[in-house]
């Protein structure tokens, strides 16, 4: 068991007063799921943002440092809250990391007239909470000097070069969760800031990506802005040496097994539907531009025009998080969200038969259980750094439903052979895509439902998590 | 003095009516002037576009061959006009060419919401009018078989396959003079049709680019997306091999010369202003998102706001080509540039002075009056494969004016030591450039400017022509 420093923006638990006492919520997101199983096995400190009122009033009570917690698993860690500035945080968090940082990571900006670039954001805000994330680090390196610090995402590129110029021997090793833009695209960023990311996490002994794609990009985005020298899987730059590896998240198989199996889950099911349709096609995705949900819906109006005979029979289910609703550009989505469905609806209803079943709510029961009964999913985003829906739901799915993927999912990496692949702007081919899922022969569907099914309890989040660990100790015997 | 095959979409001269009588109007566009240094030195003949109802007729009265015509220099050339089907045109211009692949090229969509990909627009339209080009391109060199082909631009993708089809051994090159994105973008388009894209342009012996820059994109892209192997400045593939090659266009500094000193500059010398403001920003582009116009107008209104020392004496004068006026996205941009500049007016206009002065029309010497007449010339585009204002304007202007220049414009390889560097998404920083370069001391900007002109005498439109000569003869040599 060695000591272990995790830092994230969010943390895996956060605060609350309901009536007058203090309520601990545990975070059920992807991150906190997948790093849940390292608290078992390792002496581990979490540091994250004091994101609400009760998360810093807990961080004072107990003076910035770290406290004891335990996991949802009843493992005990120590939880350090670090509660910055608030202003210098509403630039970090609503002006750079999103949506600045993460439209360049999907390629969601509107280059003709946005961004304009908020360089005093970055300074003030970006800069000035990843220094309060390195020195939480620092501090806790002195009380456990031989620890090694994971980071994680896009939120701390710049921690690890902070962290790195007062240790030059502590192992860091960063995760990236979402897609690696090629370096044409990191040049929205002006040239000292595109090299502050670059440079940051070369300051790492690991950068992690979930795919192959996403990695080689960062390799070249090194190579083309910071003039990094690429030898194999490894990075040379500033006389350090940086692993660039790839290993897809997953999910926990018996978890979602036994979550699927849950009374809530049960309950959900028989309100599903008021009378199912003959066949549903389901989307399950944040209110996020990256998600492509507005084009989406095109393309299942488009599949109603082309192939008539689904009309009457087939429904799509999207079920939507509402997702940083304090983002304007999000706000507009989700408006546009809402007005293609109602274009939809309005062009193909037909006595108690209406095509597009919108409901934008955080209802987990109710997705888990129509994880279980689609017969197509349909997953097309703009692109998406692995996306957690495309394994979740085939693992739970009761009917050998067919996957609709789109070629910049990073879990289409894994999962391409078994899916129908769909470029994510091609409307029309979305539109025959869904109607091959939905005519497919029944033997087909089988096969591929349960070779996407083996694959995900073969490569489940113990896996990632372990390939994460055995990077760490390779770059950190090498010293 | 050898044969040579011009292929482009617009050709050196168009038709028209006047009071009855056909009347030839030779073009003045870039590629037009550069490549018109050919007409003298080969046997030349153009393959373009019919694009307009006297195109046509003159088209239809050669039955569609080729026939006698000569240059603006009284060079001998043969010219044929190829009449599209005009509802194929009309797709392969209005919707594949402008916007589709334009936008891909200049990174202009706003993924999260378009483009909705037209594959019936490509195949019908694009498809369709390059197997015309090919048709004709076969047809010439049914006549000259010992012929050398030019393509130029993105217009032509497919048409050097459909020619390579037929003809396994005759030299083909192709010039491409828009920026070349990096591979994740091209997949804004099916895997179809990408890779019809990047087949069609490595069926050329010769593919050449303004930089090194677009250069190594376009090799990477070919890499990532057609599996060609990279061997030097060579890419194989499908058993062929295509030289990759760069050389930055440039302009006939003599011919510049003596258009400056023109009667019809001077004249528009004296109408320039009313009163002479004490120093003048100049930019000059066509409409187009890609030029950053907008931006531009926030950048002054910045500089004016950050450095109010600049009010009252300093205009920005901005002559804007319309452009396209057929598309959409264009018609939205022209009116978003006159409401940004009515913005900046109304914010800091002051008596008789107001801040920004834009003219929409062309007006080629009220431009080269301009030219002459700056103080700080300001070209931000977005994305720019070349952009030759950024040549022309330094040759003939006659007070050491500055140049602000977009990192992302083609010429920033070759001027970045003499120009102020800009982001194009940073508008406070182009507020900043705006400022060095309107204080910037006599002595350097004198520096400057001389270093920018000599450096386009020593590198004019000829070097470049022979660049593309010893090109294409270097790989007929080695066949």
């Amino acid at each position: 068991m060695t000591d272990l420093i995790v830092v994230s923006n969010r943390g895996p638990v956060s605060y609350a007063r309901e009536g007058g006492a203090r309520v601990e919520r545990r975070g059920g997101g992807g991150l906190v799921t997948a790093l849940r199983g390292l608290l078992s096995r390792h002496r581990v400190t979490w540091i994250a943002s004091a994101l609400g009122e009760e998360d810093r009033a807990v961080a004072e009570e107990n003076g910035g440092e770290a406290f004891d917690d335990v996991s949802r698993d009843g493992a005990p860690y120590r939880l350090r809250l670090v509660a910055h500035d608030p202003a210098a945080f509403e630039l970090f968090y609503h002006v750079v990391a999103n949506p600045l940082l993460w439209f360049i990571h999907h390629y969601l900006w509107d280059l003709g007239s946005q961004p304009d670039v908020d360089v005093r954001a970055w300074h003030e805000g970006y800069e000035r909470v990843n220094r309060g994330f390195a020195d939480a680090v620092l501090a806790e390196l002195e009380r456990s000097p031989g620890a090694g610090v994971f980071f994680h995402d896009y939120h701390l590129y710049l921690a690890p070069a902070f962290v790195r110029a007062e240790r030059a021997q502590v192992p860091l090793a960063h995760f990236v969760h979402v897609p690696w833009p090629q370096s044409d695209y990191w040049r929205v960023l002006p040239d000292p800031l595109r090299r502050a990311v670059h440079g940051g996490l070369l300051a790492n002994d690991v950068v992690g990506f979930h795919t192959e794609r996403w990695a080689g990009n960062f390799a070249r985005s090194c190579a083309d802005l910071v003039d990094a020298r690429r030898d194999g899987d490894t990075l040379h730059h500033g006389g350090r040496s940086t692993l660039v590896a790839h290993h897809p998240i997953s999910i926990d198989p018996s978890e979602f097994d036994e979550l699927a199996q849950g009374a809530d889950v049960a309950a959900a099911a028989g309100r599903l539907f008021e009378k199912r349709p003959e066949q549903v096609v389901l989307r399950v995705d944040r209110t996020d531009p990256s998600k492509n949900v507005v084009r989406g819906f095109r393309a299942f109006g488009e599949l109603l025009a082309r192939y008539p005979e689904h009309r009457g029979r087939v429904r799509m289910l999207a079920l939507l998080d509402p997702s940083r609703e304090a983002i304007p550009q999000y706000v507009e989505y989700r408006a546009a969200i809402e007005r293609e469905a109602a274009a939809v609806n309005e062009r193909f209803a037909d006595g108690d038969w209406s095509p597009v079943d919108l409901r934008i709510r955080d209802d987990f029961p109710q997705t888990l259980a129509a994880y279980r009964d689609y017969d197509v999913l349909f997953v097309n985003p703009v692109s998406d750094g692995l996306n957690l829906v495309s394994k979740e739901a085939p693992l739970v799915n009761e009917r050998s439903g067919v996957v609709v993927l789109s070629e910049n999912a990073g879990s289409h990496e894994e999962l391409g052979d078994w899916v129908v692949s769909v470029s994510p702007f091609d409307v029309v081919g979305q539109a025959d895509a869904l109607h091959a899922a939905l005519t497919m022969d029944p033997g087909e569907r089988g096969r591929r439902a349960a070779a996407i099914a083996a694959h995900v309890r073969a490569h489940d989040v113990s896996a990632w998590l372990e390939a994460q660990l055995r990077d760490l100790s390779r770059v950190t015997l090498r010293q």
